[in-house]
């Protein structure tokens, strides 16, 4: 029965196979250490500007974390009774909803990322629980008072040499510029991503153009200036460390349409008088452009398509954006990257790292693509695949078309910061797994299995983003 | 080579691995006995209600098992020699056509669940084959003949706890009524399976609204009365032990027009001139209604979508429905849920239990739904899903967003009355091994995996279906 | 760390699972040394008729492979340099860059293949790699000037008992009726692929159609004369050996117009004057067209669809057809076959075999669709799927629904002909392993393994491809 210790275990998610386990463990044992290079991702560059405190454990390991949200949600725990949209809950009483509905994460990535933040960076030594959920709450939130749980002391402890952030162009960058000038050594970088002033159905695009226009000092509504803003804009993001951007769209559809027909497409999405037809075409015309400036300042693309957002119109009204009802669509490639690849999909200058959310997509079109056109690269297991199951999915269904050396590493695309290590944790595990079965049946020679397992760990992505 | 023994090994379906299986069988012996909850299939109330015995093999095993029929089929033997369509042929020869080609059934669930009814409900010790065919058909008829073969005496011999049939709305229930006024304890109860009344394309559908009026004294040509048919129908189906509605369309689509325009699709598609969209607009307009009065009622709504019905049109005018000629297709459910969720979707009183035959839904849509809206829980693996390799990738693709709580344990779905046992046994035995393997790579703890075992074969059923 | 030997394990590929393992080499061992049947495949008669010495390493297995030239693309290796439409390169130095970077095949299966080819065929002892690139160049070379490595010598060291080319129906079959003349016993034989004859966007139509006028003598620009010419062709290939024919379709779209729409729609396309659909629709119709004559002639159809061909614009006007760039698409067969199933599927007397290169048919739509039509079989798993987990999971999501008994044994699909008995036995090696894992798990009987084992390896080939 439960005796409720919590104990990370040094096997865990190792494949159990008494041939295949010994070889994953010696894989792992040497990528165990490596640095965590961290390419793509969301937390908030303001942590390591200020090195504020954390505040408590509510407030940093429950409201921002959309994936613990939309599990408690999906079993009607209200979002207010979390603390979301609601600043009168006391935090003690949110983290025991939370405490109370854990079991509810049986089997999720949540669980083992939480479980393994409570156990190494709070060196907690029962589960969390009803009766735990006090005790953790103020072990927490005392450590988190502590000089060694600031933001930049995690950061060292975590053996970060790199983490990527991602800023709007509007944004002014200040908390970069803030760290840059500190004199503390900690990489922390931006990454371009446009959407604000690219996708007309964005919320206050119109407001967002003038603003961009403020900022760089173009008329951003021409088209021509609108483009140079972009190219302003991106060596600006440049200048404070950016080596990519990063693209959120519905779908992956791209364009490659004639620069008169562009200028009155973006006439048309300026007004405001647009259909859904044309918000998407101009979005899609947008990749093509984004490409081509790629081409010339060398940053490298991120493509994150097929997500439904806000698919949940009631919360969306009440809670805003990023509350846990974003839910994937099936998504096309083949066709809607022929437009852009037709123009630059032979460049080995370009590099555009394809994610999805669509795992069909994965054997039957993604990886066709990348073991094909010199420019893509196929991103890691993405949101809702960032799980055992899903990496292992990715690898068996890509690996055999694409190679390993078509895919680019780890992303961990979270700003649960203190679950960073974890999630890395979690992939080299994983990968060290299928390796270890390709080296027990003979598909792959040890040696082999050792170079790809740091390469998958550090320097594929080290690489592919230009780090 | 072939002794031709039948023997149902104790630890058959567990993973082979030697850390794992130990931990499988652990746990699945602490559930293997647990009652069965049955709350979805299609078992014949009178069964019960007359318990008088069932005929000869063929009758009972044969002909009704469309599994079988579209196997056999599918390697050239025609239904009429199978009994199908014709009552000329000797149930003996039909066995025989069956025992010939039993060889067809290697690696199918079919074989799993006939050779534990052989094994275990018949007493037999050789596997069915041309030389065993009418030993088989004689043992098997004799059996039947005998008292402990007898509806109830195998229900109880079952250990069932519960069982749900399915019923048309004209249905007058009247085996449900014979079987409660018989004071034998067995617990059968209905499921209200609306399809030929909201159905403008099913057969008969005029003439069904006709009945619909008779039975419930409503003008059902009327949209408000219609309505309130519906509402009748359902308390009555209620007052009969039902606790939940089935709904059986080819999509997932919902709508949620104005009162008017419902009104107004209502009065087409009862006046027979309607296109194929209206009568699909109808149908979805219906299952927001449906879940509506779920709402009032309280009772559980199951969608069953994406099954092209009657795909083989020659096989459909010569044997009419249910011979092994529906087909799945790809189901949308992101955009095709929505009408209905943006109205009910954030209710904790409403639960709709989802089911898919397009297995790229599981993680791409259905777990990130499940793992989101408090109405919507996960129907386990269906149909031609509900096999073992089925049931693993079930979990294996829903676990990690979903978690287990938003699915619902095991439904058997099925008229194959004596195979009910082994079909949960399947499921029982798959979900072990799968809990095994996650505590073997110590993503569980082992008192976790215990608890969880029976969830899925027990609490949640009774949970998720109000049992 | 890289010693650098090449040795071929002799339990590659099976699971290396302690109790599942030894059974999958139980099984192995009885199938190993069965001759090769391989019913579809590329590779060149002309090999055989003339019986000459293969020129050079990179003429024989670098440039002709799709496989590896789109991996080495995919990475920034130009084709020209490969000697792709180049012929000034020199071939040594083409090896040399395919040697340097065959590293980027680790866990593919083309590195599978190779090594098998290099071990088996060559006695290489050592890795390929830039150290020993020219020593390979060199020894393969040597090798392919002496007599026991010509075609036919390879041919009979090969087992193999029967090799079917594809022609077009405009080939003359030359090289097939010079082997037959010339009293070599090895059995090679055609297979009638008339896409250039029925597909309206195919290179060159209207002249293919002048060019098949005058082989056959039929006027090909009337519907009548056209079918005809059809049925005569037919019947020459037969006479030359063929069992089959094979259409690469883009979709699996079928049709069953009235005969004077079809006549109708064929003035259209034979005039120049269509559109896409109405050349869809086309080929559509002549799947059915085809149908009813192989009902007539007994030629097993198979079906290739789903792939996206030149999808790189500026390769394929550089290089032509067949250089890497096709890449599959989401591919629906339940709506597309309808119309031919509707007038054919009930036959016993057709075998259609339908392949796919989207995964997410084979538990949706194909299984259902073979497990229940009896002209429909299902073929291997394709191209990007002809792997060991692709082949795995063909296994996984098909049997439980069609058996093992409506699949049709392996295809080696390949014009790589050293490469077919590696391909062969990979396909021998991962069904033994599923077997394996089937009977560890009790549900499937060792005895029954065995048969099934030599059945997936030989049996299922020759029957259902008439052989």
């Amino acid at each position: 029965m439960n005796n409720g210790k919590l104990e990370l275990h040094p096997n865990r998610l190792f494949p159990a196979d008494s041939k295949i386990r010994p070889i994953a463990r010696e894989l792992y044992k040497e990528i165990a250490k490596l640095p965590i290079i961290s390419p793509h991702g969301h937390t908030d560059p303001k942590w390591w500007a200020t090195d504020a405190n954390f505040g408590n454990a509510s407030e940093l390991l429950l409201k921002p974390d959309h994936y613990v949200l939309r599990m408690l949600y999906s079993q009607g725990v209200p979002l207010e009774s979390l603390g979301v949209g609601n600043s009168e809950i006391d935090p003690r009483a949110a983290w025991r909803q939370f405490a109370e509905h854990y079991y509810l994460f049986r089997g999720t990535p949540s669980r083992m990322w939480l479980d393994w933040v409570f156990a190494e960076v709070f060196a907690m030594e029962v589960r969390l629980s009803s009766e735990t959920s006090d005790m953790y709450f103020d072990k927490i939130t005392e450590c988190l008072a502590r000089p060694e749980f600031r933001p930049r002391a995690l950061f060292e402890r975590f053996s970060i040499e790199v983490i990527t952030t991602t800023e709007d162009p509007l944004d002014p960058l200040q908390h970069h510029h803030t760290i840059r000038e500190s004199g503390w050594p900690g990489r922390v970088i931006t990454a371009y991503r446009p959407d604000s002033v690219i996708d007309p159905e964005f919320e206050g695009f119109h407001e967002n153009l003038n603003k961009f226009s403020e900022i760089t000092k173009e008329d951003c509504f021409s088209w021509k200036n609108y483009l140079a803003a972009h190219r302003k804009r991106r060596a600006f993001f440049a200048s404070m460390g950016a080596t990519s951007t990063d693209h959120g769209h519905p779908t992956a559809l791209t364009a490659d349409l004639a620069p008169t027909e562009a200028e009155a497409l973006f006439a048309k999405v300026t007004r405001g008088s647009f259909t859904q037809a044309e918000a998407e075409l101009f979005r899609a015309q947008m990749l093509t452009e984004m490409a081509a400036m790629s081409l010339d300042d060398g940053l490298v693309m991120q493509l994150h398509p097929g997500s439904f957002r806000n698919h949940n119109a009631k919360l969306f009204d009440k809670f805003g954006r990023d509350n846990g009802a974003d839910i994937p669509m099936g998504t096309d490639y083949v066709n809607a990257l022929k437009p852009l690849l037709d123009r630059f999909g032979n460049e080995t200058a370009l590099t555009l790292i394809l994610f999805t959310l669509d795992e069909s997509t994965y054997s039957r079109e993604l990886a066709p693509l990348a073991g094909h056109y010199p420019c893509l690269r196929l991103g890691p297991a993405w949101w809702f695949h960032d799980s055992p199951e899903g990496m292992l999915r990715f690898r068996e269904m890509t690996t055999e078309t694409a190679g390993f050396y078509n895919t680019v590493g780890f992303n961990d695309d979270t700003r649960a910061f203190l679950s960073i290590p974890a999630r890395h944790d979690v992939a080299r595990r994983i990968d060290c797994g299928f390796l270890a079965r390709m080296v027990a049946e003979h598909r792959l020679e040890d040696w082999e299995a050792a170079v790809l397992a740091k390469d998958l760990a550090y320097n594929l992505a080290k690489k592919a983003y230009k780090l």
